[in-house]
Formats: C-alpha cells, sequence, structure tokens
C-alpha cells in the first residue's frame, strides 16, 4: 500500500512522519535543527528506510521561502535570519537524494491543513488558522486545499485601528512598525510591557490589549473569507482566558452587522484551539503529500 | 442546446439575458425596478419565452439578501431600505412561476464570477473584484467559484488605520462608523467634503485621503487572499487618476514585504479595472447558473 511522508521543518526541529493519516503512522521521527547539511542528511536517512513504500513527502517549512514554481529559487528557504539556513535548497536536496514528488508550502499552511482535514475543522469547507506567537502567520484551507493565490498568505502583517492614545507603543514589526505582528507577537508584547507574556497576570492591561488586536485581526478576516472555524494557536493563546475575551471583542465589532448562527449562538465553537497541538504540521505534511495532483 | 438565464437584479433596473456565453447571448432585456410585484412578474414573462430551452437560472442580486439554505427566509431580500422590497422571496417567486433550477447570489459576487470567468480575470485562479459606490462590496472568486465560507464576504466593512489628527470625520456606516464603507464609499466622500465626489476636481485633497483608504484595504486583501488579480469597479473607480495613487499607495504600504512579480513589476495589471462593465452582473450570473451542481 502507498505510504506518505510528511515533514514539519521548524527552527527548533524537523518533525519527520511516515504513514497515511493520524490513526495510521508508521514511523515518527524528530530531529533537531543544528546545521542544514546535518539536518537534512539525517531527515533523508530517516525516509530511505521507506524509500520502495513512499510515494509522496510533503514539507511544511518554517521561513520565508520560496513556493513561485517559476522562481530560481522555488523549494528554497530564502532570507531567513536563522544563522546558516539563509538560501538552503530544501526541496532540491531532499528531492534528489530521495527521489519522490515532493509537495512544499509553509509550515503555518501544513498546520492548516492538518486541522482542516484531521482536526478542528474536519468536515468544513472553510477553516482559517492563525497561530500567534512569535511570529503571527495564517493559513487559509477552502475544499480541503490550501489557499495560494499569487503567493501566500501573509496574515501576520495586516494594518489594523492603532488607538496611539491607549497604546503608544510604535509596533515591533522592521517592515510595517504596527501591524498586527508588530502590535501583536509575543515580542511586541515582551518590548512593550518589559517582560515576556507568559510573565504577565491574567488581569494585566495588556492581554485585553492583546485581545483587542486579535479581534480587529479577526473581524477583518472574517468580512474577508467568511471562514466557518477559525483554529487560534501558538505560544499566546496558550493563555486560555484570551479566547472568550476575543470572541466578546469580535462580536462588539461586527455590531450585529454579520447574520451567521456561528458569530450569534455558538462563537465559543466558532474560535477555537487547535485540536491536533504540535502534530498539526507534521500530519498536515502528510495531508500536502496526499494532494499531489499526479496521485488524484 | 441547452441555454443558461442570467438576472442582474439592481435597485435601478434587472438585467436579464439568455445564453450559454457573452458571445453566445440569444436574447436580452432591462426591465426597470418598480414594485417587487410588476419587477418580477416581467421577469418571469421575459424568461417564459425561452422556457423549453432555460435549464437553469442565476440570480445576482441587490441586498441584504439570505443565502443561508437553512434558513426559512432563504432566496428572500431582507432588510433592504429599498421602499417595497423588504423580505421579497424573489427566489421562491421566480423558481415556482420558471420551474427551473434557481442560483443565488449577490450581485457583487456575480459580477465578480463574470470577470472572472470572461473578463479581465479570465484563466487567474484567484480573483478579487470590488465595487466603491454608494456602498462597497467585494466578491472573491477562487478556481471559477464564488467563494462563501460560512455566508458571503461582507469587504465593504473592513476596519482600517484612521488617522483622526488627518481625517477627523467620524465615517457614516452606521453599523461601524469609520469602516472602510464608513470612509470610502460615495456618501461618505459626500457627507466629508460637502459635495458629491464628482464634482470635486482630480487635485483635491479628497482623492489622496481616498487612495489612502482604498490602498490600506487593498494590502489587508492582498495579505488575506494573496489574489492573482484585483478588479476595481464602480462609480467612484470612475476617477481614473485614483487608479495609479492606489497603486502607488499598496506599494508603500506592503514595503517591500511581498515578493510578487505582480507587484514589484507589473501592478498596472495588478490593480485594473473591469472589462466587462455594465455587464458584469448578468453575464456572471449566466456563470452562477452553468455551475449548477447537478449540471456538473
Amino acid at each position: 500500500m502507498a505510504l506518505y511522508g510528511g515533514i514539519d521543518a521548524g527552527g527548533t526541529k524537523f518533525a519527520c512522519a511516515v504513514g497515511t493519516a493520524p490513526d495510521d503512522i508508521i514511523a515518527e521521527a524528530t530531529i533537531p535543527t543544528t546545521t542544514p547539511d546535518d539536518t537534512i542528511t539525517r531527515t533523508i536517512s530517516f525516509f530511505r528506510k521507506f524509500q520502495s513504500q513512499v510515494v509522496a513527502i510533503g514539507v511544511g517549512s518554517f521561513g520565508p521561502i520560496d513556493l513561485d514554481h517559476s522562481s530560481e529559487t522555488f523549494g528554497y528557504i530564502t532570507n531567513t535570519p536563522k544563522s546558516g539556513w539563509a538560501q538552503t535548497p530544501i526541496i532540491g536536496k531532499l528531492g534528489r537524494a530521495l527521489n519522490v514528488p515532493l509537495v512544499f508550502d509553509t509550515d503555518t499552511n501544513a498546520a492548516a491543513l492538518g486541522e482542516a482535514i484531521w482536526g478542528i475543522g474536519k468536515g468544513l469547507q472553510t477553516i482559517l488558522y492563525l497561530t500567534i506567537g512569535t511570529g503571527i502567520g495564517g493559513g487559509v484551507v477552502i475544499d480541503r486545499k490550501v489557499l495560494h493565490g499569487m503567493l501566500h498568505p501573509e496574515i501576520g502583517h495586516l494594518r489594523l485601528p492603532h488607538d496611539w492614545k491607549t497604546d503608544p507603543f510604535p509596533g515591533a514589526c522592521p517592515y510595517h512598525g504596527d501591524c498586527l505582528e508588530g502590535l501583536a507577537s509575543g515580542p511586541a508584547v515582551a518590548k512593550r510591557w518589559g517582560t515576556t507574556a507568559e510573565s504577565l497576570p491574567s488581569n494585566h492591561q495588556a492581554w485585553s490589549l492583546e485581545a483587542t488586536y486579535l479581534a480587529l485581526a479577526l473581524t477583518n478576516l472574517i468580512l474577508t473569507l467568511s471562514p466557518q472555524r477559525i483554529i487560534l494557536g501558538g505560544g499566546i493563546m496558550q493563555r486560555e482566558t484570551l479566547f472568550q475575551s476575543i470572541r466578546t471583542r469580535v462580536k462588539e465589532l461586527l455590531n450585529g452587522y454579520v447574520h451567521a448562527r456561528q458569530i450569534e449562538v455558538s462563537i465559543e465553537e466558532y474560535i477555537v484551539p487547535p485540536q491536533l497541538g504540535q502534530k498539526a504540521g507534521v500530519y498536515g505534511a502528510i495531508a500536502l503529500a496526499k494532494g499531489v495532483p499526479e496521485l488524484g
């Protein structure tokens, strides 16, 4: 029987798996992210053991990555600040060694697909997944396919209303200052308050401000994508009280304009935590592999 | 041969057509929008003549409309301020009289589909269409299908950065004040400057402010949907100088973050006027009809 490979290529570790679905994983490995050569060599060794059975491998990678098939650097991790990893042709190296079709996407898109196919988004048509941590990223899955369009979404960089009187912090994004990531990522919270997000008590004003910015972003995303479910993961969302304050603020911001049961009646089931946790990325990478067009 | 019907049900007129494509229209009619009974009766009379050949009719309607198949008022024009039209079961009336499958959608979604299939979006996978006039509405077409998700997008109501020092106008949206529509629709411009948009000369500061708000919205939409082309129609966009100022501001706002040829090299072909003009809606309605699932 055909097997699929999945790689969640993260800045700390490469999570690898072989199987067909979360309940049919026949092997897994966790490889620490050291140098590109060492990490990729160890990844290749893991998949070599299954080379006769694995028909495709999905790779969800940390970025920025080049997903443009017409580009000379397609399949590269490009100008990442991660030491030693800039301009790494990860797909080329894996493809030459393993000689199977590879499907390349962002780590966030892979996790979004994992949650959409096998997690809390299962059975729904339009899913939005956001991760809020060191950075803010988002993935959209429509009809079980990741939305790419021109390139891929960069939801972390949405521009939002910013009330400078309430929050004089100018934002931490080197590109845009006070975009969503500049205002609400972990490092932005740390820079604004002079301490890590985890160390701020739940009744600190940092959290109501955080809920406001995330709710403003979600409001815009609801008005644009009309997702059937919104999944919020990442380090910042470990603060569980955030979910309820975000839900309340989203309803206030929409102000009765969107007449949907999901908003008006059951917002607790609409804006939710992920279900697959740390595994969303590697399972999603398997789903990417299964979606290789030539395999139907 | 099977024919399809299209109805662009607008607040001023119902544009009706029968055919299979813009270059294969066998009959057209324009019916003024008077009372619901009169308008719908005349629409039915037009289509009766082709009843043996028309296998489905698409309806793109002014709104708000109810698109939720599980709702008791599915197929209704709901709480419109247009006199006499609130709570009109337009799909029920047409369906009972004509006895063909009907596909119901918003006027903006129909126009977006028309441009995506037969207009300036032809051949592309992800298209965003915005109309900026009395209101602001948007439609998204992905893989030749209109994006619905939970309900349908309401892009006119995006929240944007609003610099109250530069622009103390509080916004004109009864739901959200200074959302996109509240700041940049025709009535918002008229209320802010005390005269109609058409009467403001192209060097008036109104237009650079307008370009800024529209560019902020487009920036967020690019970061969310990653469309392959953005089509801007509606009365406000008749001011042709707006296109160039919007393109310039979008590039400034993205600030080099999105590495796509469409943004960096050929933004003149990326943010463009519609190609089908007034016909986008009725042609798009025919495309809606052709997309009836049971017809493949």
